[in-house]
């Protein structure tokens, strides 16, 4: 099916998820939206998060997708159940994912999430953990600096440094797997397990939801059977600046992946 | 829901999967069937797999699973397509879910799978590989001997290092990941991993197979929600001496998983 795939999220963390669908379904052709003019979501109450969600969506569903993917915590966290049952196509949040992996992975049954505040209080992951696995012990981790740090662009150096270190210092020290529960992460994902300690096994919600995205799009034989290279579109909601780095020079779509890629402004 | 989860196999191989989904999965019931009685399928001609198959997922059908597990990589090479469309449940094979790990994993795409002769020749992998991502290149290798090696219980020890050497010897040295395509295979990882090195990542299509299990009863809302340790149920049709110590002994359920577990013998 040649439709494409469409992928939400707060701002530029999204693209890590679209980086692995590029990567793990490089037939399937994306349609990005990035809402960094309101970015972030993490400390927005819930009734916020759902309208601008929705906003997001409704560009989309503009554009035919045959399949959305919420990918941002917080907006998975609050609209999923609700987007689920209100669409027509799959529906595939951050969360449910990267709890998979983690179940599938630990071996101690004591596992770590970090995220936003509005995915911590949320409790999402311990549910979802849970409700597969009740045996899994969760220990979870607010890190509000994370994601406003890595938006400015800040994704090494001594000062995105200093913040990764007093932020873990404070995670629970038997985990033996950690989820990175915020789509922003992946892109501090080497800091992150520098401070851990390689016992830990990090588990990215991007790698893990575009591994089932392949998995529902083949169950439901919405796979594409064409062969050439798809056209992606990006859009945003705010400034650009960030973002176009973000895609060209540290998610390295130019070099290693699939053009053209247009970057375009959406009013939602 | 609290139907059971139907799981075939030729033998004892899919014991690991059983497994996985055992610990992935700890509330879900598991029904196995293993045609211990005409094992091996490999060297069998694909009419005779198809019929031996049916047989067991007819016994199965009788006992009202609400999911059907092909746990056998020749069965489902053969199969899936058939009982994907004939079946009002979901049926899930071991190849798709190893496929997209591998995909996944794989930082040179460079993809090595073992299986059994009927699984190698059949192409079943690199078809499910290209299918997703056409740039993948496939070493793949036939290993006749293992699947017989492990049915007898021979697990460690002299002769089957020997054998496994040997064959793993004749494996493409630049793949940096290897598909285990076989549901036997995962009860010999250690010495597979050994003579590849730790460069090479293993996936255990029994690992991943119960990973997306979860995926689908969950997308399906199928999952399980009573708390209560289910009482799973197992069959042969043959001696189910070394099945038993399999259960036992090698995959350790009685230690680390879930009881009670009936063995009984099954006539189909």
């Amino acid at each position: 099916m040649e439709k494409a795939i469409g992928v939400i999220d707060s701002g530029i963390g999204g693209l890590t998820v679209a980086h692995e669908l590029m990567r793990q379904l490089p037939k399937e052709k994306i349609i990005y939206l990035g809402d960094t003019l309101r970015c972030p979501y993490g400390p927005r109450p819930q009734n916020e998060v759902k309208e601008f969600t929705w906003n997001m969506v409704n560009f989309l569903l503009e554009r035919d997708i045959k399949a959305l993917v919420i990918a941002c915590n917080t907006a998975t966290a609050y609209t999923l159940g609700e987007l689920k049952q209100k669409l027509n196509i799959p529906v595939i949040g951050v969360v449910q994912p990267g709890a998979r992996a983690a179940i599938n992975i630990t071996k101690s049954n004591k596992v770590g999430i970090i995220g936003t505040e509005g995915t911590i209080n949320s409790n999402v992951y311990n549910y979802a953990l849970k409700k597969i696995n009740p045996n899994i012990k969760v220990h979870s981790l607010a890190c509000p600096l994370f994601a406003p740090m890595i938006e400015q662009g800040l994704l090494s150096g001594k000062s995105s440094r200093k913040i990764v270190k007093k932020t873990m210092d404070q995670m629970h020290k038997e985990i033996d797997t950690l989820i990175l529960g915020c789509t922003h992460y992946p892109l501090i994902k080497n800091l992150i397990q520098e401070m851990l300690g390689n016992e830990v096994t990090l588990v990215s919600s991007s790698e893990e939801t575009a591994r089932e995205v392949s998995t529902i799009l083949e169950v439901t034989n919405m796979l594409n059977q064409k062969v050439e290279l798809p056209k992606h579109e990006f859009y945003t909601t705010g400034k650009n600046d960030v973002f176009i780095k973000v895609i060209k020079d540290v998610l390295g779509f130019h070099h290693n992946l699939h053009y053209p890629i247009t970057t375009e402004k959406a009013v939602i």
